[in-house]
């Protein structure tokens, strides 16, 4: 068949797409609460059956330590490149659920919107790739690629058994690309595709002074004030241009092409929303780049914590015994956590005054990810999404961290095309969580053109 | 009569004098538990009947709204000079009552020491002034100079009351010199007199940025940091001399003359008791001056405390709202708190970058106090030490501040002679508590001493 007759195929099915989607939100798989657990199993038996009733192969529920892993696949030829659809089936909790207008886990069509919990996040982007995957094997015996489907329960809690499973299952889950459609759209008209995160490294900085707090009146003027060093300290890790200034801290930073500085210009994210959303008095960052650049392509450093001496109302005169503070760095492409961590201790070397003693706690941080906007499921996407929007979508760097994104590249060495169909306005984590069914329903199409272009591409190669 | 009759009377009483401090510390006034309101009433009675006894004029007790203030006088001539003796008759509390030897209240000789609480701090200090009138008041009828007596109930819980009481009774408590033997000796053979105290401007500094706590991996790079904001302004405040870098901040400092530095450097606080009084690794202080110099006759700024966003266990990686620090600066002679405060908010006005809001809170502070060593009455017990102890006592500088000292400058312009025979080891405020018997016989006698020297120079006058 061809591609319009795959097309038509999910029109003609888009009502009962949507039956099993309400059937799928029914299921309250609230991961963060223990009393769901049989949900969350519930969840997973769902959709195994669903993967199962598709005609994938080896379809399987991984127990974890906690939430259950749903795998299948879809071997055509061992030697084609292989694509891994990624999916959590976990939602967030519905509280506080008075603030609901409709019943959060009984699916409601208001107006084009789906209202309901995990309508958005992401129980409708697993049922939009399950839908391309059906139109597509229903329209295609062979396929020039393979598929890999792989689902978890404990997204919305911090994946804690994710890691262990990648570890484990490292030949079960080999692919050359993952799909990954928990990102979403700048907004209904304008598609986008992540293909960088930020990493972190992040630290726990004591600074020791006197064996306890001291008498500000009976010792002032002798001793150092570890508040007042730690403050120096942090003050000098920037520069008046903002840089920091731990040494070598640039050094392994990618620089900007032309070609993704002009593609970050299209995020329609200014100046204006940024002190809209921030309230901050006046915007300020790494001098020489513009806020989206600064904001998702450049490095940073903050101070999340400052906690020192007497801190309760009133007035007391102590010089305190220590000062701590909680501080981190968002890396970018291609920093290292682990050289970070290093850079900090010999700042503090060199900068720290032999009247403290200094110690730094390293907290499990992250690997920045860069996902090649030109590896051919990239390419393919961007196409698809031109076809059905009749634009290409922005690509784009993320601020934030997405763990399984790094994970899949750090563990499985494979880059991720992130994407997605949720809207800023679809309220997720919120009450009355929608999704925008009209942007559902191209989303479904935008998936058979990704793997109608891929295959072309595949059987080209 | 002549001073050695003076003094054998003295000898001839001091047992009597010891069962009399006995009777006093046996009255549990502790000021700062409310249950005990009786036994601070029942000390001062104590006190108001022993003036009487002594034969001084307008003995009284002046309610407050917490503890009453004891008051007495003896006026033999308007226009002579007077000696206006200050001290306060309540005492710490005994608690942990387990680490005392002996029961806090029941003064207990051991060895050479009276063990109680208040032996030393400081109604063994009241007697000895008392038992040197008694004996100055028995040896004379009329003497060249006038006294009055002004005793408190609230010194250790930071004398509420006193300031009302002073600025009501200026009239009252008119006097050429308080004397005070509140303040101790450095050892056992070396007396000090402290001619100045240092002052305190106390803050709380806000900054301000987000409306809330932002995600720092979706907002950082585009927003200053207030924790960070924070520590460069703390930062800034001093120089790498670690001279303070507040705007005029120097100017009325009253600079250390050649005798002052000669007299400071016979305090035996070396650089080794700072290190191990404090447990710094390094001691620090601003260049071009001692030790002693630095924390008692130069200005600092400390900071007390610091608190900002997230500080409990873990990573959260958070751009906090706020910081805030709590800071202050000890002011030397002539500085003025009130000055101080705006050098603060001009530095801040100047330093303060335009992404954060400041705020300045100003506690209540104090004023520093000079109280000159070359008046009549300094000059008579500095002859007087000499005459007992066989060296002339230290003329030292106090690093904390003493408010009673500033308030009776301020609001009744009298300096006072800051004394007494108060010991390092004496264990005040903590429990076994004790008076050197040895050291306040020679109190005492020293005191005589100093009425008979200040008498001379009167008569002289």
């Amino acid at each position: 068949m061809n591609i319009q007759q795959l097309l038509t195929f999910a029109q003609q099915n888009f009502d009962r797409f949507l039956e099993e989607l309400n059937a799928f939100i029914a299921i309250e798989s609230v991961s963060s609460d223990p009393e769901r657990s049989h949900d969350i199993r519930k969840a997973a038996d769902w959709l195994s059956n669903k993967l199962n009733s598709l005609g994938l192969d080896h379809v399987a529920i991984f127990d974890t330590p906690l939430h259950p892993i749903v795998f299948a696949e879809k071997i055509f030829d061992k030697s084609a490149p292989t694509i891994l659809i990624y999916g959590h089936y976990d939602v967030q909790p519905e509280s506080p659920v008075e603030l609901w207008n409709t019943p959060p886990f009984d699916a409601t069509v208001v107006g084009t919107r789906l209202v309901a919990r995990g309508s958005t996040d992401m129980k409708g982007q697993i049922i939009a790739g399950l839908a391309a995957v059906e139109a597509l094997l229903f329209g295609k015996e062979e396929l020039p690629f393979n598929l890999k489907f792989i689902y978890e329960g404990e997204e919305e809690i911090g994946s804690p058994s994710i890691r262990d499973f990648l570890e484990e299952h490292k030949e079960l889950l080999a692919a050359d690309t993952v799909l990954n459609l928990d990102a979403g759209m700048i907004n209904a008209d304008t598609p986008s595709i992540t293909y960088a995160l930020r990493g972190l490294a992040y630290f726990e900085l004591l600074v020791k002074g006197p064996a306890q707090d001291l008498h500000s009146g009976v010792f002032g003027g002798v001793v150092d004030n570890p508040a007042i060093v730690l403050s120096q300290l942090i003050a000098g890790m920037k520069d008046d241009q903002r840089r920091i200034t731990l040494p070598g801290f640039y050094e392994d930073v990618r620089s900007l092409s032309d070609k993704e500085r002009e593609e970050l210009a299209r995020v329609p994210q200014t100046a204006d929303t940024y002190l809209s959303q921030t309230g901050v008095p006046h915007l300020a960052g790494e001098q020489g780049y513009t806020c989206i650049e600064q904001n998702t392509a450049r490095p940073t450093l903050d101070v999340h914590g400052l906690l020192s001496g007497f801190t309760g109302e009133g007035a007391k005169t102590v010089i305190p015994a220590w000062a701590l503070a909680k501080l981190s760095m968002r890396l970018v492409p291609d920093q290292d956590p682990v050289k970070v961590a290093d850079q900090l201790k010999q700042y503090l070397s060199e900068n720290a005054p032999p009247t403290v003693i200094w110690d730094v706690k390293t907290f499990t941080g992250g690997y920045p990810a860069f996902c090649d906007p030109d590896q051919p499921a990239s390419k393919a996407l961007q196409d698809a999404f031109e076809l059905t929007w009749g634009k290409r979508p922005v690509l784009k760097r993320e601020g934030a961290s997405i763990p399984i994104v790094t994970e899949m590249k750090e563990i499985l060495g494979i880059d991720s095309v992130l994407s997605g169909f949720a809207l800023p306005e679809d309220n997720m984590h919120a009450p009355n969580e929608t999704l925008n069914l009209e942007v559902w329903r191209k989303g479904i199409l935008t998936i058979i053109h990704f793997f109608d272009l891929y295959s072309k591409q595949m059987a080209d190669a």
